[in-house]
């Protein structure tokens, strides 16, 4: 009894869904694939069929769920079609254009009176996530008192803003924070590193979040770090701390120097992440809920809201208090 | 178009390649276990068909390839009949009790007229490994001078005779050095450490494996190493060298050191090879041939012919020359 | 031509000092200690004389240079006196207990015409520092944009006031970040972790300072690290970093892990720098001159004076602007 | 009350030794540099005296105790003359050409009623190595099982013939492995990388010494390692093991790999254990004893010995028993 998945968007994200599905995950395949380009569709979709039209797609009859992969903007309105049509969905990161979109999909999970949303934070299924967060849960090390992210990368994308700093890396840190941390944030200051060229953008960012339970998250965002995609977390409690190690699995002796090589972007960092976020999502749809380690709709939306107050504090250079609604869900 | 699969053995491994077929594998399904006992042949079963005769699930219509994981005495007698019956067939090692039966193997596969056998040499597809052996295969550091591995377990299981240290640890160390050189060896020496005593084994073991390309291969192998289960390879080449990192994905700083964990044993430590090689066995029945980088039925007696001379070093104190005939199959 | 020195303090610094002069540096001897206590000025001066008055002392014919490791707040006047006669003086951190005394300093060098003061931040001497900084100063990583530092302590000592994480353990990262950025400041931020219990200083503190240059350094200062003893930093440039390896020398592998110890506290930490800080400081003054790396009278008052600073930061919660006059020296 | 020290040989080590007494030593000053350069002895000596007449060296009033640092052959004679004039000395290694001639040192140190004789093995200053001893004597461990030792150059220097690779390199790593283990070896086993270029040595070397009380010694002497100086040692005991960590201070982020660098060769790696050997050399001269780390004339005697006999089993191919007299003096 495999599940029919299909997937709407064939870009990289769309692609590699659909790689994983048809042939890493167990207890699912695909059936469709849909895309404004039908080449492209085509070129993901091996042997499924295609289609140019996503709610044709959604609500297709062989399509039992959906993983969302479009551009962002499009996010919300797809994942709605989704819970309209009662299908688990897996929507790829932000989880809707704003914070006010991502509340209107919670409405509308309430009113299907079932949670259906998988938001596609797949830091939560990262083995080296997974173990430091296992280390923090054991409470040998008391209660987290710090916790410093890393998030560089080689070269910003051409296509980066400077908001996008903050709206396309940065939330995976407030998701992953919130995972680790287990508490809301109160306040968020923003230090940036200025630059002496008006057309380059601020970089690195130092964003510091103030949790309710009085612990710190300092993250770094450097988008042009230069020498590779490094993505770190450390976590310093009351009575030790938990870092991760050099993400290499060899290290080569050459020239001089014992070198442990960074990945090159976040697709080799995080393959295992996508590919057990995905078993895991299709597990839990078999057993009729959702994964209890999956990014909900509310952590999507705290997400995204997080992130726009961030925004606002690295706009105004003021600390930004946040204002979290318990959640009711 | 998923294939189903008969497992011989519930025990520890059975049950592992079980739960990977059912769970982890994309493209088959498990269909029979077989066991001597029924309960146990259950649990690793779940809703496939269970049965207490080995060759009845080879010959079962519905079992299109087979994993064979009963006691290793038992294992050439399977790999035969899964090769009589024209079925592919992933053999956990050793591929026999005797380099002698392991040639049986290959003449039956070369009678049957194609390669079916996969010997279950796991390492191969370890990223750790992997990542290993495409550095040495890029070429950058030029042809390998030695090879450094290290074997280590915590505490020797009570069931292990002196002789296992060879015929069971050892073995990994001549698969993978082997498929990591890509040349075979001329000679083995063995040094043991002494035991004060009459009642422990020699343990370490250090042997030598000298390479027909003049390079060698040094292996500790140490049952009773007493702080857990540690498996390393370096090598050296004539540019320079490569080698494992730490296993662990985090460090605990705690009570005054950074400590970096090891696996408590090899099913954590190569739970990922697992998995990946009964992926690539499956994908590669699909596409009708035999994985390019399985251990084959030559691997396997090779691995096992080796084992052999090395137990007659250990033994006799002597440096032993290998007669390795070339491959013809 | 072995230059005469005179000790003022017996405590723990000022014992440590007598050792080196007496027994690891070359070029100097010791000839006497002051202390209140007689006891205790003995067992550091060895065969020197000792002395109860550190003026007399600092006057003393055979006193040729003066180290100042008294209590803190009489750092100040001792340093005045040493200048007034002429001679070269190391002064334990703080210079003075005030900026303002720094400044004080500051003019009678002036008017002494001549370099006399070594400020003691001996980090300048650590070898991992110093490697960190030609790294930097090699100049293939370009400008540093980011410098983390952390500054861990397992605990703070009874003594401890909650101003001292600022006026004691924050100093030397002032004094190591100028050193190493080449650049002065003008922004500190500070942002605490709560505690929950009243009678707990808030701990860790997250400090950061806005170069003139656009940099960022962030510094982490933790008190009740509960662990061990550590300091690290890393720099991050536009085309690179540059960060501390582990401190320990060898690692334990042990119950279960690979464990690399933390020093107990500073003094196994930084003993080399304390030995070739006092090594320099008696070489400087055979060629009668301040050493190119001493941290000068100037670097003292800027130490202290952002110190003051970051207090009325961390206590009126807000970003606090500095005002660093053009040193004129 | 400083010692006049005077130093036969001003290459490599005898300069590095005058620079050490004259600066980075106290307790001791050069008094005397003789060399068949006058040149290069002046450049040595800075305002000491030179000659070049190492026994009128040796016999000269002011001279209190000498280093041997004269070509390896002429070792034997000048520590004989040094003993006959009851001055204390330290000896570069070897301590003379033969192991025969190291028994006639003993013999006239037997004779001169004190031990005066310290062999330049300096990497028993080596803070590594010491961290490394201070973990086995410790005893959590238990006994040591096997050690590994690395010794790998960049390149072998031209004036380098295939024995030196024993001779030379091999011999730091003897008597390094009889200080950290106690114990005396009773045989020696040589296995050699083949070289497929008759004009190309074999390279690396594993030898592996048999310990008395039954623990391994394997030793990989390369060479031609290709990447960088890299030594290294890892002990594994009954309970556990400690091994040394990475020689490097910082690593560098640089173009997509974490980079920590290898020391040129032996001086920057060693800079520490020289200073440290001739400090406690000249402590123990003032103290009236030998240093208790010192590798004494029976260390160096032995060294030499197991040398010899490596090179035996080396040209042999064959396991050589040793032959070890308990030390009587």
């Amino acid at each position: 009894m495999s599940i029919g998945v299909g997937i709407i968007g064939a870009g990289v994200m769309g692609a590699d869904h659909a790689r994983l599905i048809r042939s890493h995950v167990s207890g699912a395949h695909l059936v469709a694939v849909a895309d404004t380009d039908p080449a492209r569709a085509r070129e993901a979709a091996a042997d499924a069929r295609i289609s140019t039209d996503p709610l044709e797609l959604i609500n297709g009859p062989e399509v039992q769920a959906v993983i969302v992969a479009s551009p962002d903007h499009t996010h919300g309105d797809f994942v709605l079609a989704a819970i309209r049509a009662g299908k688990p969905v897996l929507c790829e990161k932000p989880l809707a254009a704003t914070s006010e979109d991502c509340l209107r999909i919670i409405d509308a999970e309430r009113t299907a009176g079932r949670k259906l949303v998988h938001t596609g934070y797949m830091r939560r299924y990262d083995p080296t996530y997974r173990e430091l967060n296992a280390t923090l849960k054991a409470g040998t090390l008391g209660k987290v008192r710090i916790l410093h992210n890393q998030h560089r990368n080689r070269v910003a994308p051409d296509w980066f803003t400077p908001d996008m700093a903050v709206t396309n890396s940065f939330v995976h840190e407030i998701d992953i924070s919130r995972w680790l941390l287990g508490t809301e944030f109160k306040a968020v200051t923003v230090v940036a590193c200025g630059s002496d060229r008006p057309d380059v953008a601020a970089d690195p960012l130092l964003i510091t979040l103030e949790a309710e339970n009085g612990a710190l998250v300092s993250t770094e965002v450097f988008l042009n770090a230069g020498y590779g995609y490094h993505v770190h977390a450390e976590a310093v409690c009351e009575r030790g701390g938990v870092r991760m190690g050099q993400p290499a699995l060899t290290s080569v002796l050459f020239e001089g120097s014992d070198r442990a090589a960074f990945p090159a972007n976040w697709i080799p960092r995080f393959a295992d992440a996508y590919r057990l976020q995905d078993q895991a999502w299709v597990n839990a749809i078999h057993s009729g809920s959702l994964d209890a380690d999956a990014s909900s709709s509310w952590d999507g939306y705290m997400a995204s809201y997080i992130a726009e107050k961030t925004l606002e504090a690295f706009k105004t250079g003021q600390r930004i208090e946040l204002q979290v609604p318990r959640q009711t869900g």
